[in-house]
Order: structure tokens, then C-alpha cells, then sequence
């Protein structure tokens, strides 16, 4: 931790300083220059993170130099984490190709779509119980029936499962019948949730929240592994921006980016991020070639008559034709499905 | 709601749409122009919102044209709503002037602020018991613990408290204890707590998120609001931004767009906005000016040893010069304080 | 274009709109629904979309059916254009790989990456003259001599030359020495420059403006081809965002998006979008396999002495490796280099 | 400068960035600490800025801890600069209302617009000869001929004129016509159409670009100001953000944020940054109460028949009775109008 001082700064502010820096049982580093005086702070720097320097009379800035995400982080942990969800490994250099519809409407029609894209060649199967819908007038999930559809599709598809959780009260009830949470991009910074399913453990799929920070998904995915399940998968699936022709704006260099800070895998949403169907297979095409382990998509038989997020919803036949594009660009980049 | 068809569009496509419209007994009202179709719908748009119409082939765009908050909304209640925190008034002509510490850290110390702060005139005490930090090394908050403390001071300065409520299973507990919920910017939109807080009659202090639009915001209280809590304050507190120089960007315009739209009350948050004691005063009377409903500061007696959010709290001396600021500002703008 | 009236309008407002509508040769379509008045406008959208209908009374929204680049969009020109740059193509299956050095330093270092980006297969040589810096006390590029150096690598390699062209004035000196214009990104809106450009018939390279949306991508390149000069390529190259990681955000769905509404060839830029080394080659994979017409990277033999964004060049081993599997990944995506 | 190494640097990497340092005739200072090695450099930090210095094998992170604008910042000059425009004083407690049409359309109407905004209290005249407009095909100004007619206007109504200049070759013709130059947001990082203004010593009002910093905004000012231009007034016009319902997000914060880091005069325009004229009442007083020198607003006598941004235009009755409040909370913040 560097602290920089101001211009001008007094003797009795800078022993000021040096004091708190020693009460914390740290070793201050004075250094004077022509325009600045700054103390560097040797010791634990989690210890001084939390504590409010920058507050004190005569600080300008405080610089920490270490990453803040000790568990998530990829210094002290460097191989990559592989994660196991039923069968089906992702990390390394296995990929998943997680999909379904956005929300579990019925069996019979799960039923189908699960039986198309477990054909076309996805491993995980999805589909949404509780729906985080922005009305309050909008479908908001079958609930625990959803849950039991799902399972039962997913064991006779023989295809795990992964479902939202929204609420920390509902997650011994997904943890039933799922096989990996999905924590959704609104609740990346609901602590209280990261907590509950960090107690399991079980996979959990980290959505990032729609401004998050690469670095504040990683503090996220610490949350859950400070409570000690080591199963975390994080998901890229678009932030907010001002372009206005998508329904989110893709972060495509997050995923090389978290590869490098973190040992976690990270997977890609291009249906989330781009809310097209026609923008998402180049999207899922580029997050393979970018080297995610593994693409997120919603597929529906009959997006017009879908109960929630029809319109980004991919045909079977299309996901079909991408998972042949996908298969190819995977053996470029020495993946495998 | 308008739906605009693609320029090729068939007949078969149109007839299609048509019947669809028909079916969700609205009346479709075709209209050819030289270069597009377009079909205007009569009837409930709150139906055919839910519809995912944007999926039916030959359909380019899907135009709504009625505004999705309707009890949050102007259009049918158009006074504004006064929100009654204890013997405070929010709405109106009546401010609110929330201040205290970012985090309950002890009896005393906060007895001290909540004195400091009530001589200035600040009429709502605020502190946090429950707090959503970043990192999971951070402090958290005291708890139940915190909330005595803070019912107690509030008690003895005769000061209607608020604090924050992360999780629905807290909401019991600091419904016990607190005169005003306070629903944080990470927590928006995790609709199962909206949901809670909504099934009570106390206030809530409803924080836009950081990736929130308005009209995000408005749906929000719509959740609050359909569950029949009528007492929702929003609040103000910055958005994410591409400006590294401040903590978040405040959007000082939805003071005056929230205040068009909708009959609640709009507060503002400048320390949380910011993250800058030395931008907190100007941005609070600038929000005075704008028409804000009151404003929220954190302060502290001893900002560099705060347990959480230091740097960017107040010293009472100058939250005391402020609301002398204030007091001649809103006189201006014919508010009373 | 579509007129939607405000709740409360009065009978003399509509007739008022209804007047102006009629006084620029348009026919309006009026239809009362339950809740909105709307009035739809027939005949050329051009005409009125420059009128102020929004600044009337009884007007809540203006809303635009049509797109508004005629000449850059895809409604009338389907087939996609392929740009000719010197012996390279640009566009349809032909893939542009250009590379070189931020600015242009000097013959010798010059020659030397141009060499080896060439051998790498490279087939456009960049490098600036003229370089557009944030601080007026940061290099600012040799001018007419570094324009020299470039012509005579250029040729002496065998490979087209494209540079940046910042102010109109430079342009007739800049279309003597190269084969292609750069607009940067700074100057996307620079619309006395785009006319300038657009009045040759040199082709220009587009760079997206960093709070540009797409459709302003497509607006300025209408600038250029208003002017007569039919050859542009677009190139995406990062938006500004909240992520504090990277310089820049690269918006890769802008290359499926681009593709859709426009004919004219996309490039992506890593090198700017990401200012990380470590993360452009994953960037420019993922770029070929969403489609892009062309890879635009930064190279220098060595980077720590480089004069203008060294820290973001690629070292020229890593520039082979990363042809290599461009190579293999264009492959799949059916286009050739 | 501080140079954070990487947790793995070689002894080799340290002694090669050490000797690049004594190279630049920088001094060195090495500090170990447990978890990273750190490298003070004192001596010039513009020197070192330009270096590539992130650029060398071992480096993680380079840290500046200077301002990098020394004209336009405050460290040195530290009293605030007053600008002098005609017989107008901008900056100290002096405050500028500029008012005018957004583009100049015809010397009847402007003169009414002038008489009516001088009467209600505005001191400069704004209207633009030369228009930076999105589409090719939208009204571009009246060149040379709108000049004169602002000239003869202001004369006659005893109010310094400010228009936009666009492109370097059209400075000398404003310079011939207008009391002060605006430098469009488009136009903010146009570095030679700063250069060539800054060698006038007209006054210069330099708006903010849509994605730029506050950094960005007084780096560009440093260009005018290198150049021996020691008028320039910054002026606030909203930011690119992900809220759709407004044209752009008034970052209201930069008043005071740029009053701590510069001695220049800043003022705010309301009119671009919010678009909407329900909004640019609440946000001109809010500029007042936060401290601006000023407040530039665009007026319409007939806003639905205007050439260029009809529909964000007050009309003159609402500006007069928003003089009216202004002049009283000027009076609040002790400034003079």
C-alpha cells in the first residue's frame, strides 16, 4: 500500500499518519521527492484495505498494490480450477454448453427442447423456477413444480441441471432438485445469497452484474468461497452501456481477462448480453475463440410463445447449426466438448 | 403498442401477427406506408407487454407507447405523495435531511454524531446494522446489536431512524427496531426483499441501482407498491460510470425526470454518489435547488476511524455549515425544512 | 414516423400537427386508442425526421420507423461491398490483417517490423505521422517525413499503407504518400474531416468513436459516402465503460450488428480496445470467428522504447503465433487471408 | 512515479527497469517489500510519463502521482482565473448566462431571441453559423452570412457573442465575427482545432466531450493554453450513459470536481446534457446552487419551426422566470449575475 501525501502536507499530519500506520502494527516508508512526500506501508495489506487512510488530514490518495480476492485470485492458486456438475467437467480444457429456455414452462415442452439441444450437443441442461422479472406484473416462474420438471427432464435427458436461486430462503429447495445454482446478475453483490450457497457444495454458475467490475465479480466469487465451496463458475453476459441497439453490451475481453487474475472458469451468455438471436451464434462463435470454457444459451421451440424472454431466444435448428460451428473453432483452440 | 414489420415482410406473416393479436383479445389496426407496415394495438398494452411479439417472424420492432408503472406512475395518481416517517413529512413541500454514520460502530459514538446531527438539523438518523461490503473480509455490521443502539439514540434525540435491510429473513428484525427501511442500490431489483418490505406499512428508502435507469427505479417501487406498501421514498445515489475521478456519477436530472413521472418522493445521496467529502456539499445543495425531497449525508465525528466508507463521511462542522446553506436554498426553491 | 400524443391533449393541439404535417407535403394516419392519440406519418421519414414535431404541444414522443443512413445502410445496397486497398481486399470472404507500429519512429525500426509483421502475413502496413495524444506535451508524430518512411516501407515490402489523417488540411498531403486513410476514432464526429475524406476516392479506414453507438458509426460514415467516396471499412476499436481494467471496452457484437444493417466491411481493433497485450490476441481470434472483414493490431520490436503507446504493442513472435491461429480459425469461418 | 513489479520479477528485470531510469536521468528508489518489490522514481514526472515504462518484462503497474496538467491546474496558479468577453466577466463571482438559439437561422429572429433573453438577464448571445449535425442531410448552418448576423445582433443588443467553430481553416472568419470561440463537444479532443485557437487570444469556451474525464476535459484545455491562450472557459454538457430518457447525464459533480483540481472558470449548459426542456430549469438552478460560473441555455421563441434542436429549446417566458429563481439562488451562493 502506497500513500501520497498532499503538496502541502505538514510535519505534524505526516507523523500523524506514520502513528495510525504503527497503532495497526504495520511498518511505514517515508519517502520525500521534490513535489510529494509518500509512505510506503510494508505488512499485511488486507489488514490497512479496510481501514479509512484516505480519510485522515493531509492523505491525497492511497494506492493499494495487491489484488484484493486472496481465494479467487490466481497468485497463490495458479493451476485453473475445474469444476464437476454431475458428469460434466468445466475448466481446463473441457467446455459446457449449458441450454435451454429461459423459464420452465411446462414438461412436455422442456421436454422437447431439452431432447433437441442434448441432441444438437449440449451438456447441461437450463431453465428458470424463479424469474428476477423487472414488473412486477410479469411471469415470475413455476416455483418448486419448475423444479421437479427440471429434474425429472434433466434425468431422463441424462443432462445435469442448472437453476436460478434468488432468494437465500429458497436455496435448500433448489439445492434439492438442481445441480448447480445459478446466481443471477442482479443479485452478484446479494451477500446474503453468495453466503447461503457458499455453505453447500455445490456449483454454483456467478453471473456478472450489469455494472459489475471484473475485479468486483471476483469479489464476488470470494464471498463464496470464503464460506468454503470451491465449486464457482463465473459468467460473462453483458453490462450496461449507452449503446442502445443491444440489450446489453458484451465484455468479450473479460474472459482472457478473468483468466488471467483468476483460476476459475469462466463460461459466455451472448442471449443475456446481446438479447439477439441474430447476434447470438457470432457471439458464442467468438467467446469459444476467445477461450471461455463454455457458452450460455437460451433455446425455445416457439419463442413467440415463450413466457419470458422469448424474443432472444434461439430456434433448435439454429443451435444445431452453431454447435457445428462450435465444435470446429473448439479444436482450434485445443478444447474440447 | 406499435409493431413495426420488417420491409419484406409476407402476407402469411402478417396474417400470422394478426391472429396473435386476436387471440390475446386486443384489436390489431393494420396500416400500409410506403416503406413499412405497421400495426397499432388497441386494448390493455400491460397484456401484450408480457407477449414476446418481437419473436414472431417478419416483426422488426415492437414500439410501447404507455408507460409499464401505473401505481407508481403520474398518469392516474397525480398529487404528490407525502411519505410519513414518524413525525417527519417527506413529499411536498416537506425535506427530509437524513444524516448519521455509514455504520453503527458503538452507543457512543453514534449518540455523539446523532446529537451533532440533530443540533444542525438533520430530522431522520440514519446508520447501518446490516452492511453489503464488497470484499467478504470487510466489516459487516453489528446487527441486532446495532439496532438497539440505534432505536435507542433515536429515542433519546427524538429522531425517526432508517436502516438498511439486505435480506427478507432481516426484515422482521429491523421492522422491530427501525422507523424506515432502506432498500440499498445493490438490492434494487432483488425483487423477493421489494417483495417483503412491500407486505409492510412502514416506509421504505428505495436506492437506485448502479446500473438502474429510471424508469428500472420506478419499475422497482411498482413491486413495493403492488403489494399494497404505499410509503416509498427514492433515492439518488449515483450511477456507474466511465469517471474515475468520483466514486459513481450522480444523475442530478432525475430529481426533476423522477419528480414528471411519478408522485413519490426523490431524496438525494451525494456521499454515496460521489464518494467525496469535498463535492458532498455543493452536490447537496445542488439537489436542493433541483427539487429534491430532502437529502441524505453520511457524517462522522471521526472519519479516518470509521469502520466502513470513511473517506467519504462529513465532520459535523461541516454538515453544519451545509445546512445553513440548505436552509437559505430551500427557502428559494419554497421547501421547508 | 409514428406521433404519439400526450395524455391530456387538446383537440386544437392535434389539429395544429395535423396542420404542420400537411405543410411539408406529408400525410398523417390518425387513430385514438383508449389511452393515446397517435398519428402516423406517410412519405419520405427523411423529410420530417429533421423537424422539431417533438417541440409541439400535445407531443409526448416522436417515434422513427426508418433508418436513417441510406447509403451505408442495407435496406437498398444488399450484397456486401468489398473495399480495394492497393492489391488487398477488404470485405466479402478477403480478410485485412493490419499491423505495424503505433507512430512512426523512424526508417530503420520501420522497416524492420514491417518485414517481419509481412512474413507473419500481415497484408496492410500501419503506422501514424500525425498522432492525436491527450497531453499537448506527449509526442505528436514525425508529419510529412514520417509519411515518407512509411511510403517507402510500404513498397519496398509490398504492402498498402494506411495512416491517420487528423485535420482536413493534412489530407491532400496524406493522400499523396498513402493507400488508405485512418479517421480515428477521436475524430469520428470531425464531419469537416469526413467530407474532406469523402471528397477522394481513397478508401478510409472508420474507427468507432469511444461514446459512439452504432448507428453514429453508420451516420458518419454516410458523411463519407454522401461525398461520393463509396470506400469505407468500419472498424470497432473499444467504447468507453465504468470497467477500469482495460483502456477501453471492445463491443464485439458491434461486428454481427454492422453486419446487418450495413454492407460495408468491419475490422476490430484489440490493440486499442484492450491496451493489454495480454489480452489482444484472444480478442483478434474472437474477432475472426464473430466475422470481422480484418484484424487492425499493433506491433513493435520493442516496446519499452516506443514513442507512442508502447504498452500496448505485441512483441512480433507473438504477432506470428497469433496469425498462426487466425489462420486456422478464419478457415472455419469460411474466409480466406 | 511508482513502478510496482510483478511477484515473480527476476533480479535481471529489476537492475534492467533501474538502469532505463538513471537512462531518462531519473533517480531510482528501490523498496522490497514482503509481497512486492516497488521502484520510486524521482525527478521530472513528464519526463517519465511519455515512457513506455509498462512496457518492460517484470512491470505490473505504473503509477503516476502528479497531475499531468501543469497550466490548467491549480497547484501552481492558484487563484481562480476570471475571463473577460466583451465587457462580460466569467469566473471568481462573476457568472455568465448565455443564452441564444442553437443555430442561427435569420437576423429577424434572432434579433427577437436576443431581445427577449437580454431583457430577461442573459449577458453573452450563443448562436452556431457553423452546426456539427449527426446525419449529412440535416441543416449545417448559415456559414459567413450567420456570423454577420450575430455580430450586428449582439451590437445592437450590447451582448458578446460566443459561436462554435469547427474546423481549424474556419478560425480566422469566427475570429473576425465572434467575441468567443466554442469548441463543441464533438471537438473536444480535435487537437489541432485546439492548437489553432490557443494561438488566438480570444476567449475560448471548451465543452466537454460525451466520453471524456474531467482529466480529459482540463488535458484538452492544457492544448489552448500551451499554445499561450490563457482564455479558456470549460463548460459541463453531459456524458454518455446507459439512461435512455435523457439525450445525455449531466455529471453535475464536475462543477466543484473541477474547481478543486483547476483555477479555470466552469460553467454548465442544461440544454444538451438533459435535451428535454422540462428538466433544464431544475438543472440550471442546480449548476447555480453547486457553484458554477455560469449556466448556457437555448432559447426559442418558436421551438417546433427551429432549424437545429427544436425540441431541448426553452421558450423565452420560461427563461425569464428561471432568470428570476437563478438571480436568487446566486445571491444564496454569493455570486453576482
Amino acid at each position: 500500500m502506497i500513500i501520497v501525501l498532499r503538496p502541502n502536507v505538514t510535519q505534524g499530519e505526516i507523523d500523524h499518519v506514520i502513528e495510525r500506520i504503527h497503532e495497526l502494527g504495520l511498518k511505514p516508508h517515508l519517502s520525500k521527492g521534490e513535489h510529494r512526500t509518500i509512505i510506503g506501508v510494508i505488512g499485511d495489506e488486507n489488514k490497512i484495505r479496510a481501514e479509512p487512510l484516505q480519510a485522515i488530514a493531509g492523505v491525497e490518495q492511497v494506492l493499494p498494490i495487491l489484488k484484493p480476492f486472496k481465494l479467487a485470485g490466481r497468485e497463490i492458486h495458479q493451476a485453473d480450477t475445474v469444476v464437476q456438475v454431475g458428469r460434466v467437467r468445466i475448466g481446463g480444457t473441457a467446455m459446457a454448453m449449458i441450454a435451454g429456455p429461459c423459464a420452465i414452462e411446462g414438461a412436455e415442452i422442456l421436454d422437447t427442447i431439452a431432447g433437441l439441444v442434448k441432441k444438437a450437443g449440449a451438456n447441461i441442461l437450463r431453465g428458470g423456477a424463479f424469474k428476477p422479472r423487472t414488473s412486477p406484473y410479469s411471469f415470475q416462474g413455476l416455483g418448486e413444480e419448475g423444479l421437479k420438471m427440471l429434474r425429472d427432464v434433466g434425468q431422463r435427458h441424462q443432462m445435469p441441471t442448472v437453476t436460478e436461486v434468488m432468494d437465500p430462503r429458497q436455496a435448500p429447495l433448489v439445492d434439492r432438485y438442481a445441480d448447480m445454482f445459478q446466481v443471477g446478475a442482479r443479485n452478484m453483490q446479494n451477500f446474503d445469497l453468495l453466503k447461503e450457497v457458499g455453505q453447500t457444495r455445490k456449483p454454483v454458475l456467478l453471473k456478472r452484474g450489469m455494472s459489475a467490475t471484473v475485479k468486483d465479480l471476483l469479489m464476488s466469487a470470494e464471498y463464496i468461497l470464503a464460506e468454503g465451496n470451491p465449486n464457482v463458475v463465473l459468467c460473462e453476459r453483458g453490462v450496461r452501456s449507452f449503446e442502445d441497439s443491444t440489450r446489453n453490451m458484451l465484455d468479450m475481453s473479460a474472459v482472457p481477462n478473468v483468466k488471467g487474475l483468476s483460476h476459475l472458469p469462466i463460461i459466455v451468455d451472448p442471449s443475456h448480453a446481446t438479447g439477439r438471436p441474430d447476434l447470438i451464434p457470432a457471439m458464442a462463435c467468438a467467446a469459444v475463440a476467445a477461450g471461455a470454457d463454455g457458452v450460455h444459451v437460451e433455446v425455445h421451440s416457439c419463442p413467440e410463445k415463450a413466457l419470458s424472454d422469448g424474443p432472444q431466444a434461439l430456434l433448435p435448428a439454429r443451435f444445431a447449426e452453431l454447435m457445428d460451428r462450435i465444435r470446429k473453432l473448439a479444436e482450434v483452440v485445443c478444447k474440447t466438448l
